[in-house]
């Protein structure tokens, strides 16, 4: 490796889901994925402090079920389609598996908001959370 | 702590861009950020097969010169504006710094890769590149 330099990423908190399996889980957010809670650590109170109901965000996780030796992909899983290189698709196998959905918060109790739907699995580490910028989402 | 749980991020390539210092960098990639080049390793070489001009895509990098123990900034540094807990700005300091750029590719010379506009300093880490999905830019 040229870069063997590693990097220490922490759970900041869990998604609480329904979705119990891989089986279960919609590939996409968009694909019937459920509410879910992200439950946040105490020691990161004050970075929460202006979630409100109605906030879009980017929630950013660690797949810690995902084979991160794993370089191409049929896309969707789908044997039918071509192999593609994961950095054009959004399998969670990759070598950093980091999960990246937009949600729009539903609910703020303290440490545990409500997202409108997330395809994480439950249990899911939270590792970042970040407000949705207009050169995020805007045509170019 | 209670999760303390830690997870392995690695590099697997790095920004090549002429910002050089954070005084330089502008605050957001549609702020006049340069294009830039990222080179990957080639231990990825086969994920990135499928990138090429005129994709749009999220990286992730990170930002090695954030400070981890801020919870609470002042929105763009400006120090007339009330403080605000960092998960809905986008500061780069913040328990984990990842940060998340959308980008369009330009160019594709084997393992580099240049992009329009990029807001991160020259010799930032890259972990991670994702495709665009219109989840992610529509209008909720």
């Amino acid at each position: 490796m040229q870069n063997a330099e590693i990097f220490e990423l922490r759970a900041i908190g869990r998604v609480e889901s329904p979705l119990r399996s891989l089986d279960a889980a919609p590939r996409q957010a968009d694909e019937g994925a459920p509410e879910a809670w992200l439950i946040f650590d105490e020691d990161v109170r004050d970075a929460l402090g202006s979630v409100r109901v109605g906030t879009e965000l980017i929630l950013l996780t660690w797949l810690d079920r995902a084979q991160r030796d794993v370089l191409v992909v049929h896309p969707r899983g789908d044997v039918t389609r071509p192999p593609e290189g994961v950095f054009t698709t959004r399998s969670p196998h990759r070598p950093n598996p980091v999960g990246l959905h937009r949600v729009r918060v539903i609910a703020v109790d303290g440490l545990r908001i409500r997202v409108d739907h997330l395809e994480a699995l439950d249990g899911t580490p939270i590792v970042d959370l970040k407000p949705v910028l207009d050169e995020d989402i805007s045509a170019r």
